[in-house]
C-alpha cells in the first residue's frame, strides 16, 4: 500500500470556516480518484491529509488538478527506527538522481518527540549517509536540488521527495456557484477556470452558433471537467440566433448596426442572470479583457453591463494576453480554442467602440417600439 | 551618449491603433525620464523604441516600470565593422562573467541586408572569438546563461546583453479613466496596479477613518505613481464618517447591524459612480478577492453590487492571497499595508455572510423612511 502527503495552502487561514473547507477538500479528493478509476483511503491529520493507495503513480497527476492543494509527495513509510530511515533516504536520493554535481539536503521533522533523534541529528546522519553512498553536494538551502523529507510520527517514519505543486486555491464548492459564459474561444475557459480555483462551482452556459464552434465549447467544457472534482460541469447550450436574432435584425432595420455586438452581449448577460436566479448562482463569469479587440473598451463594457443585475466576475481584466495564453496551454484549452477561426454572422463592418448608456437607452426603447408593433 | 533598447510586446497587435498606443508609450517614457530627473531622446525604428541618454544606468530601473514595454537592453554602437562588432561582443560577454562552465550564445540580426556577412555567419564569427578569448561553453539554445545579441544596422552596429524585463501590459492612458478605491490595504493597490498595466488612467479614491490608515492609503498610492507615467494620480480623499456614519446609524437604531458592512460598501460605491460621472470614468476598481474574509462572499456580492450603474472590475477576484502579496511586494506596497492592523469602528459583531437583494432593498425601504422622518 503507498501514501501520498498532501498539503493544503490558503485554507489552513480560514479559521473556524477550516472544518467545511477541509470536509469539502476531502471530498473532493475522493471524487477525484473515482472519477479517474482509482481506489484510495483520504484521512487528515494535522495541517495535511493523505491518500493511502496502491495506485501511487497514477493517482499523482490527477490530485495535482484539485483545487486548495498546496504540494504532494508520495511517501514511503518504513519503521521508527534510525537505521530504517536512513537507508530509505539514501535509497529515495540515489532514484533521484543525487550524484557529484548534484546538490541535496535532508529537512526531517519529530512529530513525535519521543524519538531518541532532534532533528538536526536525522538530517546529519541521513545527510552524511547520502553524501557517503552517492557523494552529492550538501547544501542546507532551500535552493538544493533535491530534498528529502522526513517526518517521524507516532507509529511510523515517513520518508518523501518530489514535491510536486498543486493548483492553489480553495476547495471547489466552498464559495457557491457562478454560471460561466463558455465559448470556442481562448478567454471564457481560462475566466471560468480562475473561479473554479477560488472555490466556486461553475455553471456553464453556452449560445451556440454553428456546430464547429459549439464542439469547441463542448471540449473547452471537457477540460475544465478535469479540475471539477466535487461538482459535475453540466452545460446548458441555448441557440445564439434564438437568442439575439429577433434584437439584431431590428437594430440593422434601424440602421444601428454598429451597436450589434453591445446589444448582443446584453442579451446574453440577461440570459445568464435569469439562469443564475433559476439556479441559485450569484455571479456571471466572462472572458472580458481590456484592449484586446477594438471593441473591448471600457465604454462598451459600461454600455454592455448596464442595469445587469448579477455580479459580473471578469477575472482576466488585469492579465495580458500572454499570461491568458499561458494559462490555456496549462489547463489544455488552447489547442480546442485555436483550431479553428469563429466569425460570428452578425458582425458590422465597424463595431461601435465608445457606446454611451443614454444611447443605448434610447435605441432600446425603439426597439421595444417595433417589438410592441410586431415587427 | 549611450542607447538603451525598448522592446514592446502585445501593443504590436493593435493594427490600426498601434500608431495612437506607440505614441502614447513614448510619452510614457518621456514622462518616466522627467519625472525621474533624466534627460534622453526618445525615439521608434519598426518593432522598437529606443531612447539616447548620457544616464544609461540611472535610466534602466524606471524605465523598467513603463507600462506596454516587454523588455530593455543597454546598447554599445560600434562601426559596421565585423572586427569592431567581434571585439565589442568579447567585451559584453567578459563584463557578463562569460567564463568556462558558464555558457553564452551570440544573437545576430541584420536589418541592412547589404552587410557582407549573413547572421549565422556572425553568430559563428563572434561566438568563436568569445569562446578563444574567455573559455565560455557555446549553447546554441535559448537557454545559455549569457546572451550577446547584434544588430546591424544601415549606419552602425549595435551590441547588447543584460535584457531586463519591462512590467508589460498596454501603455498606461490608452484605456480610459477609472476610479480605484484604495485603502491602507494589502489588495486594494494591487488592483488598482492590475488595470494601470492594462492601459487604465486611474483616479484614486480613499475614504478615510483615521490618520494612521489614511496615511498608509496614501504611500499606496506614491508607490503606484512609480508606475503612473503619463498620468498624474489625484487622489480624491473623502471622509468615511461622513459618507456611512448616518446610515449606519440608523442600521444600528433598526437592530440590522449585522447588514453594516454591506450598506457601508454600497454607500462607498455609489459615491465612486457619483465621481466616474463627474471625471468622465466608466469602471470602479475594487480589490474584492473570494474568501479572504467571513463577510466575502458570492452572495455578498451580489448584495453589495446591486443597482452599482458604473462596472465594478474585480482584477484580484481570481487569485490566490499568496499572488496577490507577491505583486504587493513587487509594487512596493506591502510593507505600508502591513505596518499597523486597521479595524473599522463601525464592525459588527457578527457580520452577515449571506445576504439577498430582497432583505437589502427592504431596510434600503425602511432606512429611507426613517431619514425622511428626520431620524
Amino acid at each position: 500500500m503507498g501514501l501520498i502527503l498532501l498539503r493544503y495552502g490558503e485554507l489552513a487561514l480560514k479559521g473556524k470556516n477550516r472544518v467545511a473547507f477541509l470536509r469539502q477538500l476531502r471530498r473532493n479528493i475522493r471524487a477525484c480518484l473515482k472519477e479517474n478509476g482509482l481506489t484510495g483511503e483520504v484521512t487528515s491529520a494535522g495541517q495535511r491529509v493523505y491518500v493511502e493507495t496502491e495506485q501511487v503513480e497514477e493517482a499523482l497527476e490527477p490530485l495535482s488538478r484539485v483545487f486548495g492543494l498546496a504540494s504532494l509527495s508520495p511517501v514511503v513509510e518504513v519503521e521508527r527506527d534510525i537505521d530504517a530511515i536512513v537507508r530509505e533516504a539514501v535509497r529515495q536520493a540515489e532514484t533521484a538522481g543525487v550524484r557529484p554535481g548534484v546538490s541535496f539536503r535532508v529537512d526531517a521533522r519529530r512529530a513525535d518527540k519521543t524519538f531518541p533523534h532532534i532533528s538536526p541529528e536525522i538530517n546529519r546522519l541521513a545527510g552524511g549517509a547520502i553524501h557517503e553512498a552517492l557523494h552529492g553536494d550538501v547544501d542546507l538551502s532551500k535552493a538544493a536540488d533535491v530534498t528529502i523529507g522526513v517526518d517521524v510520527r507516532a507509529e511510523r517514519a515517513m520518508i518523501y521527495r518530489n514535491v510536486l505543486r498543486g493548483p492553489g486555491g480553495l476547495p471547489l464548492g466552498t464559495e457557491g456557484r457562478v454560471v460561466a459564459l463558455i465559448s470556442g474561444g481562448i478567454d471564457s475557459p481560462v475566466a471560468a477556470w480562475m473561479m473554479m480555483k477560488r472555490g466556486c462551482a461553475v455553471i456553464p452556459l453556452h449560445f451556440s452558433q454553428d456546430e464547429e464552434d459549439t464542439a469547441k465549447a463542448l471540449d473547452n467544457i471537457e477540460f475544465l471537467s478535469h479540475y471539477s472534482y466535487g461538482w459535475r460541469l453540466r452545460p446548458t447550450v441555448l441557440s445564439h440566433a434564438e437568442a439575439v436574432a429577433p434584437t439584431l435584425q431590428r437594430l440593422y432595420d434601424l440602421g444601428e448596426e454598429r451597436w450589434a455586438c453591445i446589444f448582443c452581449k446584453r442579451t446574453l448577460l440577461q440570459r445568464a442572470a435569469a439562469l443564475c436566479e433559476e439556479l441559485g448562482a450569484h455571479g456571471i463569469v466572462m472572458g472580458d479583457a481590456l484592449g484586446q479587440v477594438a471593441s473591448q473598451t471600457l465604454p462598451n463594457m459600461e454600455v454592455i453591463s448596464y442595469g445587469i443585475t448579477k455580479p459580473i466576475l471578469r477575472p482576466l481584466i488585469g492579465m495580458d494576453k500572454a499570461e491568458i495564453v499561458d494559462l490555456a496551454q496549462r489547463i489544455g484549452t488552447f489547442e480546442t480554442s485555436t483550431r479553428s477561426e469563429h466569425s460570428c454572422r452578425f458582425l458590422p463592418a465597424r463595431p461601435l467602440t465608445r457606446g454611451t448608456v443614454e444611447r443605448m437607452l434610447e435605441i432600446s426603447r425603439r426597439l421595444d417600439e417595433m417589438e410592441g408593433q410586431g415587427t
